[in-house]
């Protein structure tokens, strides 16, 4: 061990056994909240959250589906998958506080490449104060599998369903659109390229925007601290994982609501714009069905409005409308398109 | 529609789209806990715990390394998926409320082939009287992965962790151990006497209770009750899903202690003391080595020890000592070994 060398040596983990591996990837982890009773290293994790309602929220992400380690570097992949996991909670108007991180390696992931993945997960837990209380480390057959469960807490009046839009109600997202999917078209893109000719590095500094937008997204905690500060309680909201158009016409069917959309006043990055003509896609679409952009589509009553514009990035993109009136789209050249939930065209021109 | 057959026909899981698997999937969960606030349907759940503690476990079982298909049927995996998590809960002498349940699967499962699974969940749900409030459906590239997170409460006094064991402590078990590890060795003969002459049947009539051991376990809710109705709270405790040994070493590790366990005392069913002897093995490695039985392993201070005698299949088989007086196995004839953390042997002769 004297030897300085030694550490740079791939380390397999079935070197550190089962339990071995766990002390090594937890050992080092920081608890934050009051509410954690007792974390990792008994049969379950204790919390306590005081009254509260407690918030939970569970994802898998499976690597060739969600990720592709020729892309993603593993540090990253846990990330962002504890942020999507803490955007759930965030988008019921809540505060995660815990989470537990299941995860099913093969054997060609070594011991170094799992401190990598940790490291993310755990820079992720210490941006966002969340606390690493428990999981499962086990072997796989093929590619690695992340599963992560968030609990959060809030008070019972705070919580904001999907449920709660009214008509009237304006519609907001908290961020521009679209350039987590033009992050992906690039990233694969120069997969295919590295593939064909696997000499070459990839050239993506030019679109750092866009690429970490899907690489490294960050949850909207922020846009929460500004409710509170301002007291406003959202009607409805969700996080943007599957697209604009998709989430409101989910939050449209919790509501039994219908709405319109401003084609318009969907905000979009210029640099979003400009990769998606470049791709010859029509930027629109990008920002309406491209997913993974991980902002807050909301909806507040029409009394808000004013505190509302005092938010800073959030834009007002519609309006809540009776259900009978069915979810449009209005577009900037004046016209009215039922909304379609989902769908991807490319611009065949 | 009308044609009945229709409904034996094979559906592809791509037919309903990741939504409306959720939904069929999901559409009949009926939720028992007056803790779920919100079960299904948003973006994440919502409980109440009413100022108890609450209690987080979670686990990830991958096909081919935790169950075979060609052995244990759809609804018995999803079965024994729930009921190892809840029994991780119980190990904390608290009582599961839900469950969120994530699965990664690839399109070679149908609709009927989930249906299976989740018929295995929901029955485990009922019989344990807890909310699926949650999860995740994703597309696997190889087998099918099931991670579950379940979440129970309890009165911060009543927890039991595996650190609280004192010498002087008695040291007991729930039931007989090791028949789970003799029905899979069992399953995995058949697997193979199969695979060799696919057209054979497999035999397991006259094996039942190993195999069902095995392939359909129990958590010991039934020992939670009864501690609550003699009033006792044990000192320390955990499941035994790793094998006696393992758990001896890690209740003696947390609570900074020794202990002794005798050979005699360790219950074994007669049908895996049989089928051990068969498979040339010795029955007191395959119980103490053994795994996946999920019974409890748990200590009681010796003011116990009369409530615990009345208790229906507690076995005492040892005594909690010093630290410094190490982990000892008390064999029959009368020798003190130092106990084995794990390590398999089968018997040669």
């Amino acid at each position: 061990m004297a030897d300085k060398d030694a550490k740079e040596e791939r380390k397999e983990i079935g070197e550190l056994g089962e339990f071995g591996l766990i002390d090594h990837l937890t050992k080092d982890v920081e608890l934050h909240q009051k509410s954690t009773v007792m974390g990792i290293g008994d049969d379950a994790a204790v919390i306590h959250q005081e009254g509260r309602h407690g918030i939970i929220s569970t994802d898998m992400l499976v690597e060739g589906i969600h990720f592709h380690l020729s892309y993603a570097p593993l540090k990253h992949i846990g990330y962002k998958a504890v942020v999507t996991n803490l955007s759930d909670i965030y988008a019921m108007n809540a505060y995660p506080e815990q989470i537990t991180v299941s995860i099913a390696i093969s054997n060609r992931f070594s011991v170094q490449a799992l401190d990598e993945l940790y490291d993310g997960i755990k820079t992720a837990c210490r941006v966002y104060g969340v606390d690493l209380i428990g999981g499962d480390t086990t072997s796989s057959t093929s590619g690695l599998i992340i599963s992560i469960t968030a609990i959060g807490s809030a008070e019972p009046q705070d919580i904001v369903y999907r449920s709660g839009a009214k008509p009237g109600d304006i519609m907001c997202v908290s961020g521009d659109l679209g350039a987590a999917y033009l992050g992906l078209q690039i990233l694969e893109r120069e997969r295919q390229l590295y593939e064909a000719h696997p000499g070459v590095q990839p050239d993506l500094e030019d679109q750092e925007y866009l690429v970490r937008r899907q690489l490294k997204p960050e949850a909207r905690r922020d846009v929460i601290d500004t409710f509170r500060k301002y007291k406003i309680t959202p009607t409805a909201m969700m996080d943007i994982s599957d697209g604009l158009s998709s989430e409101v016409f989910h939050i449209c069917k919790a509501s039994k609501v219908g709405a319109f959309l401003e084609e318009g006043k969907v905000p979009i990055h210029p640099d979003a714009e400009k990769m998606a003509l470049k791709f010859k896609m029509d930027p629109i679409t990008c920002a309406l069905s491209g997913g993974e952009d991980y902002e807050l589509l909301f909806t507040v009553a029409e009394a808000d409005l004013e505190k509302i514009r005092y938010m800073p990035s959030v834009y007002i993109v519609g309006e809540i409308v009776d259900e009978k009136d069915g979810i449009t789209l209005h577009t900037t050249g004046g016209n009215i398109h039922p909304l379609k939930a989902q769908g991807w065209q490319h611009v065949t021109g």
